[in-house]
């Protein structure tokens, strides 16, 4: 690996600190390298400012001058909630900026890389583009398309199953798996779950054990906003946020309700008698949502799966056996033909515990 | 690793190549080291014999003397086919004699082992115990229970299934999971599937594209025997050596003329309205097979893990979703608990291809 690649990679691990706490910002990081020493460390902040680039730039000071700044997304040329970071980078003074990948935002995109070659500062690009690009997704998806990027998180048995034929599925994996997907829901901005799923596990969809105090946004999907109101989601929804997404025909005095506890509501147009699921994706990137982490269930997967709107998918499979009569983990495709069946390609595999972990990226395996 | 464990673990290697061909014969490994150096290395021949040690001396000739003898099982001290490998070594005068695990069979347990100690040779065992049971299984259920070990294997979708809804299969997983498929087919005794899969692939069960000449038995089951009798097995009865596994109330016509095209019948007790999967193994047993790879449908799949008779899982995970309207890899297994469902340990996962595999042992994770 070069020292281009190493600095980036670092740049890209700090950048991911602040994935899941700064949408509807990118997740940025930086890191500035003085001969080969680092000067600088910096990343986007909780609630999206500072960027990356003035945090690293202040640890720096007078060392920026002449440096070398490594930054995972090309620096903002626009003035926003803070001063453009392109022109903080040109006040200090370093010989060269290595960026991982262009901005798709049309207000940015090559505009600040214009502003530093202006200042006489070398410029590279596409230094771990794939990498930064694949951190960077759910940012690039609400910018280009107008909706976040969808996880969709699938722990089942061997066979494919997330529960037995009466219904029990606590618990399938163990619990260092069930860890790794509390540390996963703290790296999304929302963790999303269909209504039946809360109507059978009463889930608080909150972040446990990890010494963390934001919490992701809460988000139950219930084409006639049928969720209970007895249950934990609503005890707890004025104190941590919580959108519910129903249909046209969900009982007006339901949304009332819902929003007399706290809730947000946001209503979807209908298709084929469910909800629209590329509708919903587009109200909750209005919303400002960037990265969505989907737990399920079997129907809302397959809403999204037919809908090719799941961008990774992440596996849990647990050692046993659980057979047809059990609940699967996705609900009918109605696929015409196999090669219609949606593709995803492996990115990533570990033991988590007794568990395996396998996760895969959206699209068919490149040639 | 210690000098013996790796010496071990090549006598364990080369023991391994007999598997799939020296039933009921247990595939063993030999290795002489005569002052760190190797002088003789055997393996169980296909059919069985010469056994590992014979083969491993002649190699080692007169350097066999004073020298340190691995082999993955306790020597033979019974005259069956072949005189006893323990005389045979007990001639050769090694110093020392490093035994993986003793055996089960009663003909021979500790009676090898002490031959050898009577003749003055120190005799270790227990190295690489673990392993070598588990590379054993077969030849020591067989002795034991009187069944094969069985392997299941299941290639599906990331959700669990084996074809679309309307029975597209072919092909899920890529060119190479089916030829690690193939490797697999080639270490087992025999091949089996259920009636069902041989009525919708019509598949010849053999071991294609590895240079092998041997084929390894193929086991067809059907309650009614209701295999195709214009298919590929009924036109290679002759040639590849075929079982066929099914009830009472199978026509006697049905019975006679599979007979004729050279097939071998074996008719079980039933249960439930189903083969006794107990009674199937046990037959399958004094056939002398102890190592069988069971390919499925779901229906087989689902009668093996009922009976808890699958000693390993191996299934290969494609990167693409069918939806619940797809064909289950497992049928119903009508668990009335989730802690009554059979229970796998992961050993082993590898990306072949674009798959993921993984492979499971049977019982619980250990503590």
């Amino acid at each position: 690996m070069s020292d281009d690649a190493r600095f980036m990679a670092l740049a890209l691990s700090l950048g991911r600190r602040g994935q899941g706490a700064v949408w509807p910002n990118p997740a940025v990081g930086c890191v500035i390298v003085q001969q080969g020493r680092i000067v600088g460390r910096g990343w986007t902040q909780p609630g999206g400012r500072p960027h990356a680039e003035p945090q690293a730039l202040r640890q720096a000071g007078p060392a920026a001058q002449g440096a070398t700044v490594y930054v995972t997304l090309e620096p903002c040329a626009h003035t926003g909630k803070t001063p453009p970071c392109a022109d903080a980078l040109v006040a200090a003074k370093p010989a060269r900026v290595v960026i991982a990948c262009t901005d798709s935002d049309p207000r940015v995109s090559g505009k600040g890389i214009a502003i530093l070659r202006a200042a006489g500062i070398i410029v590279d690009v596409g230094v771990l583009e794939d990498e930064a690009r694949a951190d960077h997704l759910g940012f690039f998806l609400r910018v280009d398309e107008g909706r976040p990027m969808v996880t969709l998180k699938l722990a089942s048995s061997f066979d494919g199953r997330i529960a037995t034929a009466s219904g029990e599925s606590q618990w399938i994996t163990a619990p260092p798996a069930r860890r790794v997907v509390h540390a996963m829901r703290s790296r999304h901005d929302a963790v999303m779950v269909g209504g039946g799923t809360v109507r059978q596990d009463d889930p608080s969809l909150t972040v446990r054990d990890l010494g963390t105090t934001r919490q992701p946004t809460r988000i139950a999907v219930s084409n006639g906003l049928d969720i209970p109101l007895n249950g934990t989601l609503a005890r707890t929804a004025n104190d941590i946020s919580l959108i519910l997404c129903h249909g046209p025909k969900a009982p007006a005095e339901l949304i009332e309700t819902w929003e007399s506890l706290g809730a947000t509501l946001i209503s979807c147009t209908p298709k084929m008698g469910q909800i629209d699921a590329d509708d919903m994706l587009q109200q909750l990137g209005r919303h400002g949502l960037t990265r969505i982490f989907c737990e399920g269930g079997g129907g809302l997967a397959a809403t999204l799966l037919k809908a090719d709107l799941v961008d990774q998918l992440v596996g849990f499979t647990a050692g046993l056996a659980l057979g047809a009569d059990g609940l699967p983990a996705i609900a009918p495709l109605q696929l015409p033909r196999l090669a219609q069946a949606p593709r995803f390609t492996l990115t990533e595999t570990s033991r988590i515990g007794p568990d395996l972990l396998h996760i895969w990226a959206r699209g068919n395996t490149p040639a």
